[in-house]
């Protein structure tokens, strides 16, 4: 039984099984809100016309952005997409559903949480490989830790910026003549296509295990990690990323629930080496926690890539295991991002440093151009999609950013 | 002319010229206060007796933690300094501030602000050489990059704790035989004695330069990052530490305003190379940047060492221009630490891992024991002493922790 509302909505990858939440502005108002097919029902809205929601929850849901969800944890917001859903499909109250339904054209996104800690992690074999390789020529492309914990560092969390910022080519040091370095803008501005996982419910004294993670895991989006790969490259050793990623990283526009991915769960890689126990690959009724989504990389509406997320090496509950398991505790808000997704075939690379080769293999653009990395005036789209449940499919939204000239 | 009040409360190294700030509890009610010898004035108390402050002042002073202080940026702390300076030299005055003061002995400690961005240094040159020597003992002690930038990393800013909060031994992969890490409680539990930086104001499209600097750093104190360094050097290649670091730093109890170091300034170390212009040698009226600070470590009690922050490779102002030159913003509450301080001399070294050679040479301490990484038990505290105007001090106070064993 589907309902009217639904039926005259939904569209592929953007049903009912779907129902991302976003934080969405009309008219000078911010609401979060969740999207079904070209639309956004905004949750104060829809709270206010059909009721019968817990109070604890509505209040939580009633908010511009999903911060009080995530403060409130699983025992908040399981239930709200239990109501969403119910609502959704309740005939009784369609014409509530489609009066508060707006056109996504309508509206501008905006970053649909505060993060609180970001970390991200280096989870693909394959990108950890390729750029060892470039960084590293005269050593072993993976580090001998690689494949015995998720490699990670943190990144600057006031820098994450929604969906369509522009993002404006940073300066920096970076190798000039005679180990003398040079000073300037970026010449080798870059992506990072990734899957990023917000948290929420604290954990004040860390120690998150592998099964008790997806509790806290409350949502899954498309993130791009910008990156200076001269200004990296200078400045990383020995204490990794900093000035190189710490300009700008972009959140995809929809937060799709961790529980809308259970249909897409597949096993991770075999293992090289057994695992230490807090890292033991988890499984609950859905299987195993990799995740089948797959994602496109759109250089000004061209697509150069299909990264495979189901191939990265460490799961998201492994993830969040390595970090709490020092103790660190989690605060509502904390997010992690997987590293750039990259496959083993060139078309499924997620960054231009891994499709140029280092930038000596220039890309062929459909317009006839060539290039290697961004240009001012790029713009990246980082896309993706996932099977739902019931043959249905689970569309990610679209992550953007354009390039601007260095000021 | 110094008031009754003053002269009655004011002690070396906590007089008039230094005035620390500080969030208290007492009887369940946090504020915010200053410190004058053994006794803290809180700050909504004196307002509320006194008068006299403009009212965006006041609203922001009369707050438990620093929060909107730092959120006012310099217009807002400046006046309020000048006001507390006057309040506690106003004869009038004397009995409203004698009878706002309170004994230290009755309140506990917090933490007096929220970070959020947190930015780890890495600029003592001496320590980063004995690092350089002992992690990496077949390569120049200095990475190529050291002298030309301030080498830094992103740390975790949600386990950030006040001085006083006990720190429970981390778990984590270390090196184990056969490349194959072992899993279990640090072996090499260590400090990094350091001075941390609490910067207020905005500066949404970053690119604060070094002149504009010292009007975003509000504070300084004493700061522990606490390091498990077994963890660390398992983990930390390529991307940086992580685990090692993530789980424990501990915040000074008091944040001495930067303008009471004005009188501290000297000029840094000798340049090896010129630096790139956007971190050219500031200097103002005060002098140059460099901070004669001196703190000593103190394990169980014992002076083990006297790290002299004076000899530092980078100033703030420095640390603070490099953060923000890739456009990277700036938000109130941002802070960033200096990295470990070590001098020439071994009684100059900040860290246990140099204290030791690596864990090679045991230190043998007053009580006949010897020792070389951090025991169950073992208590940690950071002191620092600065020369203040007139031929006072500035005294930070303490940095406590007290090592548990692990859960």
């Amino acid at each position: 039984m589907t309902s009217t509302a639904v039926q005259k909505l939904a569209t592929e990858g953007f049903g009912i099984e779907n129902l991302p939440y976003g934080s969405f502005e009309l008219d000078g108002k911010t609401q979060l809100g969740i999207r079904l097919g070209d639309h956004v029902i905004g949750l104060e809205t829809l709270i206010s016309k059909v009721g019968g929601l817990d109070e604890k929850v509505a209040v939580a849901a009633a908010q511009p952005n999903l911060d009080a969800l995530l403060a409130g944890g699983k025992e908040i917001w399981s239930p709200l997409r239990a109501w969403i859903q119910q609502t959704l499909n309740d005939e009784a109250a369609a014409d509530d559903v489609l009066n508060s339904a707006i056109s996504l054209d309508k509206v501008s996104m905006k970053l649909a949480f505060t993060p609180a800690d970001y970390v991200d992690y280096y989870a693909s074999e394959h990108h950890a490989t390729n750029l060892g390789k470039m960084f590293r020529p005269n050593e072993d492309a993976l580090k001998p830790n690689w494949k015995h914990l998720p490699v990670g560092y943190h990144g600057r969390s006031g820098t994450i910026f929604a969906s369509g910022t522009d993002v404006i080519r940073p300066k920096g040091l970076r190798p000039g003549q005679e180990s003398i370095p040079s000073f300037g803008p970026s010449n080798r501005l870059d992506i990072e296509a990734e899957m990023g996982f917000v948290l929420g419910g604290a954990a004040p004294r860390g120690e998150v295990d592998v099964a008790a993670a997806a509790d806290h895991i409350f949502g899954v989006f498309l993130f791009n990690d910008w990156s200076a790969r001269d200004i990296q490259n200078y400045e990383y050793v020995p204490l990794g990323p900093n000035l190189g990623k710490s300009f700008a990283s972009t959140v995809g526009e929809w937060i799709v629930p961790f529980e809308a991915l259970n249909g897409a769960r597949v096993a991770p890689p075999e293992r090289t080496f057994e695992l230490a126990s807090y890292l033991h690959d988890p499984s609950d009724e859905h299987g195993e926690f990799g995740l089948d989504v797959t994602l496109s990389v759109l250089l000004n509406d061209e697509v150069l890539s299909n990264p495979p997320f189901g191939l990265m090496y460490f799961t998201a509950p492994q993830m969040l295991a390595h970090m709490t398991v020092n103790g660190g505790s989690l605060r509502p808000g904390d997010m992690f991002a997987s590293g750039t997704i990259s496959g083993p075939e060139k078309d499924q690379r997620g960054s231009f440093i891994e499709l140029s080769w280092g930038g000596k293999e220039s890309l062929q653009l459909s317009d006839g151009s060539e290039m290697t990395f961004l240009r001012d005036g790029d713009t990246v789209t980082l896309q993706g999609t996932a099977p739902g449940p019931n043959g249905s499919t689970i569309n990610f939204g679209n992550c953007v950013g354009t390039i601007k000239s260095a000021t």
